[in-house]
This record gives C-alpha cells, structure tokens and sequence, in this order.
C-alpha cells in the first residue's frame, strides 16, 4: 500500500512525499503519484515528523487534574495511593487509549512508559495504531524480602515480555526499576542483566530533585549516575538506557552520560509543576554527546500530553534561565522533540527523508498559529498547540485525517466511564 | 435581548445563567428560562468567565515567527522596523481583525493594546465585539525636538480620543509613552496629564530588562518605579497605571506599586523568550496589595495570542523558580488571567456573578483536556489550550458558538494577503 502526499509544505517548499509500506520512498517535487497510492491533498498543509514523548505514564490520564495544588506527601497518600488500588485490566486498557487519543490528535506517535498491567497497556497501544515501549515500573523499597518477590515477578515476565516483542512491531515491553531511592543496588543490576539479555530499554527515574541527590551523596557517598556507573549499569545498557529527568546533574555526571551514549527524558512541565527544578543542563548534555529527547511525564503532573507545548516551553526555559534568547532556536526543539525521542526508542524515525520510517503529521495552515506563515517550523514550536495537526500517520498508516481518530467517541465515553471505578476517595 | 444558559456546568455544580442586556442578570438551578431567550444548551460544558489580556501589540500578529531566534538588535534593526515602514491602515485593520479572532477562539473579550492608527485598531476591533483599550505608542528618544513635535501630534488627537471614547462603550482610545529609556521625564509627566484629564488608561513598558533597571540608576539616579513616583506620575495615574512586564523590581518599587494601587501586566512567555527574566515577583506584588494581571505581548515576541497557555506557563514558573508547588493554584491563576486583567482596563467583568457585566465562555468538556473531569479549574489551567472554547460571549452577545466566528475564513484570507504588502525586507 502507498500514500501520496501531493503539493505539501516541507522546509518552506511545496513538496511530494511518497511512503511506501511503512518507510518513506522518497521526497520531492519530481515524485510522481503512482498508480493505485492513497492520494492526500497537501495543499494548505505543511509535512513534519511526529513526535517521540520519552517519559510518562499513559493511563494515569485518568488522574489528570485529580489532587492539584497539594504537596506531594498529600498527593500520594490521601488522593493517589487510595485510589490506584482499584486499577486493573479494564482501567488500564482505556486509560491507555485516552493518552494514545490524545497523543494522536497533538501529532506524538510514539512514547516510552512507565506503569503497571503491561499486556493490557500494550493491547491498547496496538489498537491505536501507535508505537510504545511500556515497561513495568517495580520498587522493592530496599527491603530485600521485596527484592526477592521482584525478582520472581520479573522472572515469571520473562516469556510474555519476549513473546510478545517477537510478534509485534510497533509496541516493545519491558521492565523498569522506579528510581534509585525506591529499588536496591542489587535489583537495579538485576533489571540491567535482565533489559541487556533481551535487549530492552532500561528506562528509570534519574536526579529527579535535589533530595534524591543528597540523599545518595548521603546513602552511597556518591551521585546517582555516579552509583548507576558504578553498579556498571551504564556500560552495560549504554544507548538503551533513559534517565527520565536527569535535572541535578554534576558536570562529570553529564560526561558519564556521554560517555556511555546514554539517553536523558527531559519533562519541563512536570519539573515546573511540581517544583523539582528549572534549570535542565541541555547545552551541557548535548555538548557532551548526549542524545537529550522531551517527554510529557504523566497527566497527573503535567497535566497533558501535548508535545507541542512541552516543546515551547522547554525552548522558552532555556532562554529564560541561561539569559539567553538565541538558545535552542526552533529548527532544534523540534529535532530534540522528535528525531532525538525515537532515537532514544531505538526507531528510526523522526526525520522526513527517504529511507525512515513513514511517522509523519501534516498541520493546517489555516490554523491561526500559522496566519501568517513566515516561518513553518517557529509557527509550530512557538505559536501552535496540539489542535493544529491535521493528519497523523504511523508506520505507513493513517492514524489520523481531518482530526478523525477512529473509536474517538467511544474512547471519550469509556474513560468517563471507567474513572469512576478508579476514582473512589475524593479528600475534601 | 436575553441569553439563557441552561444546565452548564460552574465551581463543578450544573446551574442555568440568565444574560439581560450586557450583563448576568441571575445564576443558579432554579432560574427559569424567559419567554423569548436565546437558549444555549450548556450540557457538556462548563462556564468560565473570560480572559482580559493585559498587554500586547494586536497588529503584531501579521510578523508571527518572522525574525525569531535572533538577537534584539538584528531582530529590530533588519527584520521589524524596515518592514514596519510598510505599515497602513489596511494593514493594521487586518492585523488586528487577526489578533481579535484568535482572542476570541482562545475566550479573550478585552485587551488592552499599545501601538499605532488608533482609529483603523478600533474600528476592527468594534467590527470583531470584543473590547479593547488602545493606546498609541510614542518615543521622544530624550531629544526636546522630538518631544515638541510629539506633544503636537497628542494635541491634535485629543479630539479624536475623547470623540471615540464618548460614542464608544467596548473599545477606548488612550496613549502610552513606550518606556522611560525611550520618552524624557517631561513627555512622561505630559502623558500622564493628558490620560488624568481625559480620565485614560497610562500604559508603559516598565522595568522590562535589567538593563533598563541598571541605566535609570546611573542616568536617574534611582530604579524606574522610584522614577515614576519622583514625577509624580503613579500618584496621578493610580489605578489607572498598566505598568506592563514589571520583572525587576526593589521591595521598596514594589510597595510604591502598592501604595498607589497601580496595576502590573506580566507577560511571562514574552519575558522567557525573549530572556528578559523567569523571577516575576507574584507573590511580593500580590501582598503588596497590587492588582497583576496577565498579558500574551504582541505575536512578535510570544508568539500567541492564547492566555490559558499563558497562564499555564505563569502558574507553572511561580512554582518552578520559588521551588513551592503549592504557588499559584489553579484558582488563583483564573483569577489573575480574568478578574485582574478587567480590573486593570476598568471594565466589571472576569466574574461570573450577578449584576456583573456579561463577559462568559463555555468549555467543551469533551475536549481531551476536560477528559476526565475530575475537576474543571485544573483542567483549564494545567491541561487545556484555546482550542478548548467553544462559545465566548463579550457584552452580553456571542461572538463565537460552536467555535464558528464571523468572517473567520475571510479575516484569516485578509491577514494573508496584506502581510505580503507589510514583509517586503526578508533578511536571509
């Protein structure tokens, strides 16, 4: 099967893209429609690559504006934990085809996540259309009787985690450690040999806030990434590791990430909201080799999933903490926001040339953040939001055209629904 | 006319909203609906009052994303002013036709707006139903020449504004000196008897960059607030003060703020990207006994016109730079973006009770960013964009229903046109 894309703005020129299968075939104003190809209309459109979100927690979409404005000891203990002893398969399933709906309809085909009911989270990936690698978060608090019972968990995973990456494309699982203050040394080498034996994203919470870190300097008389080089955890997982956060670094722990070609999950929002920090070390990670990608973290701290916005304001908290206002410019936002997030998700895609995988989003020039359209890619990272996309294509499928997302409806109504078997304790 | 609102959702209860004339004539579950009313079905979605955005420049909107990333010398000196020869009355009617339709897709009935051709601002300004107080820029550049033949053309406008203001209910005329570095103590002191004696708003970029700070004490010998106050100028103006931006302030400029109950207009993303600052002193001015509202600034330097991002960012920063969560709720966020921006145009709008005048937008709780609606302020806030509005009324008429605007295709084909007589110097 082929999809045309005739006449379509693609770095400020009229173009035509041809995706053959799941790739693109080729780009250019000489391309021909062959005969049989889908035809899209590109006119009053402009092309660019969908976005990767690196880090969050879909299902926990539910949660969205569920507990603002607390603390998070508050948040956790009397608006959370009650209620997150009610998920189970059904929650999670649509929890999960609400962010894929929201993913998809603010141009985001891809993300890395971190929650628990993995076969369901995936089925609903799957049924999206969309790309995921969903890897079960574990803690065992140090305690080594729950190490134990990790561990027999995690081994009993073995065989549906490898079973079903051999079968599917588009949706890896995985297993996650939650950070290095919730799991043991030994369970964190234990995931390392586990994610290297299958080949597997090791994706962890890292440096998250300065407690984290002193409390390590305290508990291990050394960094976290430090610990991480240490348990040899970084040699071992190398580009296959995501440190979500990573915002209190040292400037050897920067150079450790480079080292070990690493990747770092950045969540501006999330950092804001709750207050972990606001001063990521982007020029410094990038300098050192580090390849940095966005996320959106979770809808209970960020509140949404929109990657248009976790884009604008990570390039306007640049400018703004550094002083500087030639930092991160558009052109590179959007490559960090896309290229730089699936090459932390080991899929080649993210870039419009022949060749990559055919993930791609046509927005509307009609909409308002591009009248006038002096420039496509600033429009799109710091006049536009999510409702701009027009048409989002996967993997050489159409997810998305004119803003219609299959089963939308009937997703919308689903969750309604089943938030109410989530959300049992309301605190007053 | 009348305007019933039956069965909407407002503070998370279902209610009905009667609208007499220009204002609410009555809210609660046992208003009936009058003969003849104009029914809106507000099952599905909730009411807000809508935003006053307290600072821009509307006709910027046509320079959207020309010349970002630059420096602001090169940014002024080859991309803005020699386009800005270009300027006319076509031009500016347009460009703020533009500005208003955004607004009004984004739930933004009021802003208060400083730049050039009042008459052709206004006039689209009406022609969109919204509101707007417009004042005309000036700069003397400290020269007395200039100053002469500044003071000559305010003169020979007086009859015009007090004509438009006298015959006009939603948009008002008024001037703004620039800034202190750019009009000499004297044009300022003349600016703020002319707004006293026509009863005008004085609006004024005020204490925008440190740079500013820094040349008012070597030129001045005290910061630019303390400036004002030696001029007499917060005294006279009182309320009636816009200082807009306001980001490097003394606790002392900060009680003269207060002390004379002038108002401030943050514009958080302006000053992020253009690296002016992220410590905007919210806390400090709102216990000073300041009114701060909230303000986009002109396309040019934010790039949108959409105050719930803005105010999504200006929540977000408290809480990042203080490194308190429990900054600015989502509430009092509301607050300031709606309440606090009428406050400061003199407008009784931005609360939804009655008597109050009838300035209101319904929500789609359908929008992915209501879903679920665990809690409608939040989710307004902290997850939503302005694509989220689905109905704005301003002064008791609709001006948008169903996300349908007069004219929309038609301003938006305008707006496109015209910028092609306005962009004639694109650097390379």
């Amino acid at each position: 099967m082929s999809i045309y894309i005739k006449n379509v703005l693609l770095d400020e020129k009229t173009t035509n893209i041809l995706i053959h299968g799941n790739k693109i075939a080729g780009i250019g104003i000489d391309i021909e429609q062959p005969t049989g190809a889908n035809v899209i209309d590109g006119q009053g459109k402009a092309a660019f690559p969908t976005f990767a979100n690196s880090h969050g927690h879909a299902a926990m979409s539910l949660f969205r504006g569920f507990g603002d404005d607390h603390n998070l000891g508050d948040w956790l203990n009397q608006w959370i934990w009650p209620n997150e002893r009610n998920l189970d398969p059904e929650i999670i399933y649509w929890g999960v085809r609400l962010a894929c709906l929201e993913m998809i309809k603010s141009g985001t085909t891809a993300f890395a996540d971190m929650y628990f009911f993995l076969p369901d989270a995936a089925k609903a990936v799957e049924e999206s259309g969309i790309r995921a690698i969903l890897s079960h978060s574990f803690v065992d608090l140090h305690n080594p009787d729950m190490a134990k019972s990790v561990r027999k968990e995690v081994e009993g995973m073995e065989s549906i985690i490898c079973d079903w990456n051999s079968s599917h494309e588009r949706t890896k699982l995985s297993i996650a450690p939650h950070a290095i203050y919730t799991v043991s040394n030994e369970t964190l080498k234990f995931f390392a040999e586990f994610c290297t034996r299958h080949n597997l994203i090791y994706h962890i919470h890292m440096s998250e806030t300065l407690t984290e870190v002193e409390n390590s300097l305290k508990e291990n008389g050394c960094r976290p990434y430090e610990l991480m080089e240490r348990l040899g955890i970084l040699e071992q997982t190398g580009s296959r590791f995501i440190g979500a956060h990573s915002l209190h670094l040292s400037p050897e722990e920067i150079g450790l990430i480079g080292k070990y070609h690493c990747n770092v999950a950045h969540n501006p929002n999330s950092n804001l909201k709750l207050a972990s920090g606001h001063q990521f070390f982007y020029n410094e990670l990038r300098d050192a080799g580090v390849n940095v990608a966005l996320g959106t973290d979770g809808c209970s701290s960020s509140n949404n999933l929109d990657m248009i916005e976790a884009a604008k304001v990570m390039s306007l908290l640049q400018k703004g903490w550094r002083q500087d206002p030639l930092s991160m410019p558009a052109p590179e936002t959007l490559k960090v926001a896309t290229r730089n997030g699936f090459t932390a998700m080991g899929i080649d895609a993210g870039e419009l040339s022949e060749g990559h995988l055919a993930d791609l989003m046509l927005v509307d020039l009609n909409n308002i953040a591009f009248v006038p359209n002096n420039n496509s890619t600033s429009n799109l990272i710091y006049a536009a939001h999510g409702d701009c996309v027009d048409t989002v294509i996967c993997n050489g499928n159409i997810v998305m055209q004119g803003r219609k997302v299959a089963e939308e409806e009937n997703v919308i109504r689903e969750a309604q629904r089943v938030v109410k078997k989530l959300i049992t304790v309301r605190p007053a």
